[in-house]
């Protein structure tokens, strides 16, 4: 019999991940290329639709940067071009990442103030907007992620400009925007965002080897004063290139160009961007439905607990301890599905990290892919005999259906 | 709305049509291979364990000729190598594809007899029996299909080989394998039949592009009594060349030889063909729990009543004109997923054809793909409005966890 | 020493023989493809421009038919729907490929008279012209290689058409293009031709599988007057398709549509038929020049004596055993070129089988790839001891150069 | 006539530029690979065994880290981790990227001190030696270059060493080995090397997007001394990393890995380091040979006289303008080959800048891959023109024979 469950995992393994995400065979097959001309040609002439279409993504019409690096190196660029060691920084942290970032910050010698919400909170506006009236001018930029890809809390950063407006704080806006480009609506210029850090592997659907700094106007004259920026991360020449190579500091990324133009083909000019957003909307919704039935009859419980909190590209889930584990484990082994491991909500030895998964849906991914996903979750809890109650899958496919559940 | 639906079809488009069926990124990555040397080397080494393996997967110590052609190249093989124009054939239809090959049979000149059964039906073997019992030994060759693609039909060979053992006929035993070879459980020298056909295109995950014939020593007996064979469909010179063109009458399908082997390796040496027939078996079981579960509550209706008739590789599908057109195109256009169209049970033209769908459920395939697809058509019945009980999902889930429902 | 010599092959092995010739990236792309849907889209969309492509490629306005097969394939449709068995065919012979279509024929059953001019010698028209003459009209069609990729000869189809009409013989002209088609010259229409037969693996860049038949309407008429067309090989319905699968008597060649599609592009509309031609001319005489220069001081001597009877695509050279041999083997282990083996000149058992070679310039060719097999030719000459005259490169890149050596 | 030159370019293309280097279709096979599971199994698996190759291939028992960057990346983390800003450094300088990476330590606030030699001259080490003998221990690292990709220049490492040791300096040495490794001989740790920086793009026969860092034990004790090292750059945790991520710094640069993997397969396990220097040692012999002959009837003339002092991995060349983008424009527009811009010996808006080239011959290459580029530039200084001896093809094939010329 085990002989038997083993085998329904042949076939097409399923990565429901938050990243790296599914990415399209034409993406691949984009980067199953010969080595290109560097000097001339279509590589080069690509570039302006490229820092164009990556403008649009962001909804900005300010600068951007594209780094040979991941979503790390993003962080990292973001802030040596807009504060400098000794510099107080704010963090705003609902999640494991938002942590991350505070960390790297204090790597490079800021001065970094942490305000945490939990793991399981929205930010509290009154208390931020009381730190910042309390402040004298010290905080030069604020950072917080968009989803926190490990809680997968999404933050209202429109709120968040409103109150550094009311209260009148002149601090850089910079935002993490990695779990939720492409998949979660984001305005870069309207919510009056200074830096959006993204990368390339989960809703821009590449592999990841690309950070992306978005930047406003205002960033970049703050840029100007700093007495140093590293050449590396300096965004200026990547962002104003009169050379080729200026974009990238050296060597371009070739392959990952060519797979990141095909993406943007696909995600700006085919499907449209809004459409994308209305998908992963859709989509997370049907995940929710799901889970929400499961857990009406047992221990599936979401780690967002209100839907207009939760990132739409990925759905952090608590089950108890070693449900989690177990769970993921059987769907790999038994039904081809990799679901993600939970982060952050725990420590890693801590026996309740076995009762934690994230399920990703974020990129290319459609109602098959997702549905899928859910069918081989609501196996497992069979299999594995955890509770929970029935009717999970007509509920996620009643959302698909345009059902508003 | 509209544009909101539509996109959910984004993300890995699937095809659940019986075959071509989906490929493994193994075998296409095998076939991106530049043009290989045709003189020596690891080509030509490659062949003793591909024909091994080739009759490993049709359960045979005897012979197989590999063909550039598709499944009607096998028809036509198989019929040029083991009867001449104006010999008897005795053909046992239940499906389109039973009567194609009649017809084939009949293009090349042969006398054909067709014993049909109807869309609905099993073999009659007293009706069998009775005709070879009558026969004067004209009868040169039974031509009959494991499964009938069309209707999804699975027909009982063993049982077939006991007819003719018992009345004592000696005509050739020609079996279809074409939507069952490496899904469902065929033994060819356990059961006695002289010549399998398929092709590379179903349950062998690759391209179409190769026929294949299996055949019995018997049968390469009656092929020298032949007074001619055409070069190209002679198999003798394919199944025991003296040199690497005469496998093939010149030319190798160089590529489809390298897809081919990586589709072996996985199906034989890694899962292992007892294990792949299980694997089938439990998510063709899941496709019908679903189907009976929707079909209590409207008109979802199995083409095949009894599961033990039904093919592990394809589900035909009934659910009311013009429902069946409706759900394929709602499903294409708004989920990412393309249903089989219902084949031969109405003729074209016919304003019951748009009544049908099959799904395909063969080769590369997995929990995850197949509980997508269900899920995808329980989306797409609540979108439409076509009347279905609930809890088909729920069905499909407890037959992958294990249940024997 | 040998060591070093040895690491001179790694980097891209090229293979230099006369088919399967080296294909597009593009082509190997376009092949890295999901399984398509085979009822609706973009596969069934691209045929009639595919089959108008296949014309524009022979030069023809009146019938194709696309065959999963291999070039013997078409060899045999090509026959198959022409001639009944017992019929009177002439087949004219200039090589090894020639003969082997006319044992084609007589395994076929047909009455096959052939007329053979040896190995190093162009047709005899004054005798093809006595033999026509003489003809009670028993001869009812002619068989003959465009060029034989065996000896490279290239023979002169007009001049034969202009023999047929003169003499007023009605014989069905049937020309071998396998080795030519899309590398020299060939007008289907304005040569009077009937039929003509290729493949995808030689100038049109696309992997082994698919055979080509191209047929004149006489040639259409005359295959409605025989009794009977085995259906797989039957060219009607094959060129006038009521529904997709009829284009190939069954299941859709898939990814070989798609290859094919993508090596139409680039040779009939991206660099055009005429420059296509005009490319392998130019790379031809870059060889011979180099091939001229070498046997002034040695035993390198061409096929084929005289350039105006010597194909585009190959070039046969004979060397002296074992001069041959070693040299492919050299080349193949030290520098990472293999050469085509000599054909047919001697039997393979004949120890001056080792005595030739062939060079494969056909399809996806340039002066790179040209001049660099040729050095490599030199280097194992020189390294080998073979006797040669220098100054064979210089007259190879004086042909790229333009001059007229 | 033009048409007829240009369609010589059909074909496959071929880059003869140092760097982005053409690749093995076994690394971009491997790279064409779904998204890989990130927390467990092969790609996790292969860690141990790619860090083992990576020392192998420079030469070391002592350390390396992996970064997702370019080369200048590697410059980057090089400088990050050995000193600190307002520390003085002294590069040793001849050719542009020499100058390049002083510039980049300048950008990181370091005191760089230049010791230039031209653009045609090797190392003066009486000079060196005099100036770190009168160093009172400021100069706490060395940089400079192993080959200077625009000069062609290659420098002698370990007499460098020779010299500091004489004099007893403790600085640090610092190597960009960029466009060397893989394909000159490289001892990092006989030669006392304390870091060494390369890429993925040049011998290392993988895409853009990965830097290298080889670093020794002193190194990584002297980086524990510094007051800060940024997170991104910090070789410590992905030198001796404690989880999957920590190799990168965040998310792994999944495709990147399993081209290098394979890359790394075929250098270090099946041709050997060894043999592949031995390869480029030869194959730039023959570029040389070459280059001589047409040397001597005109103005062609290698960058660096004397073949001791010359990379093995690239060539440069000068020509006279405009002869040098003359020939490259026609070569690319009329043979498929690209050459090698001349890089940083004149100022880019000189007209001098058109009378230098550069010939690439690094990492997958072999002779056929050499010769065909070197017959492509004998044509291309046949048809523009451009006076040269003859003979020089012959000279690059009697090297590739075996001779010692």
């Amino acid at each position: 019999m085990s002989d038997l469950k083993t085998s329904l995992a042949a076939g097409r393994h399923y990565l429901a991940i938050p990243g790296p995400s599914v990415m399209p065979d034409r993406v691949l097959n984009a980067m199953h290329a010969a080595a290109p001309n560097i000097y001339t040609g279509p590589l080069l002439d690509m570039m302006d639709g490229l820092v164009s279409d990556l403008k649009a993504v962001a909804r900005t019409q300010q600068n951007v940067a594209i780094y040979v690096s991941n979503g790390h190196g993003g962080w990292e660029a973001s802030l040596v071009n807009t504060v400098t060691p000794g510099e107080k920084v704010l963090v705003l942290v609902n999640g494991m990442f938002g942590q991350g970032w505070a960390n790297h910050a204090t790597g490079l010698g800021l001065d970094v103030e942490v305000m945490d919400f939990g793991k399981r909170a929205t930010w509290d506006f009154d208390r931020i907007s009381a730190r910042l009236t309390a402040d004298n001018g010290a905080i030069k930029a604020i950072l917080c992620a968009h989803v926190d890809t490990s809680t997968s809390y999404k933050n209202d950063i429109a709120a968040l400009r409103r109150v550094l407006d009311r209260v009148g704080h002149d601090a850089l806006l910079l935002v993490d925007c990695i779990a939720s480009m492409g998949c979660d609506r984001f305005e870069m210029d309207a919510w009056g965002v200074d830096v959006a850090v993204s990368a390339s592997q989960k809703g821009l659907m590449t592999p990841p080897g690309i950070g992306l700094v978005w930047f406003s106007d205002k960033a970049a004259q703050r840029q100007k004063s700093l007495k140093q920026v590293s050449p590396y991360w300096n965004w200026a020449p990547r962002a104003n290139p009169e050379g080729f190579y200026q974009y990238f500091n050296g060597t371009a990324p070739t392959h990952h160009l060519l797979g990141l133009r095909e993406a943007l083909t696909m995600l700006v000019h085919e499907e449209g961007i809004e459409n994308a957003w209305a998908r992963h909307a859709v989509l997370a919704r049907a995940v929710w439905a799901a889970c929400g039935v499961w857990g009406q009859g047992g221990p599936v419980d979401m780690q967002v607990p209100d839907a207009v909190d939760r990132g739409h590209a990925v759905t952090g889930v608590s089950i108890g301890a070693p449900n989690g584990t177990a769970l993921r484990d059987w769907l790999s082994e038994n039904l081809g599905v990799t679901l993600g491991i939970g982060l952050g909500i725990v420590p890693a030895g801590d026996p309740d990290w076995h009762g934690h998964f994230r399920i990703g849906h974020m990129g290319h991914v459609n109602a098959h892919m997702v549905l899928g996903t859910l069918g081989a979750i609501d196996t497992g809890l069979k299999a594995l005999g955890i509770p929970h109650a029935q009717g999970a899958l007509t509920a996620a496919s009643r959302v698909c259906a345009g059902e508003m559940i």
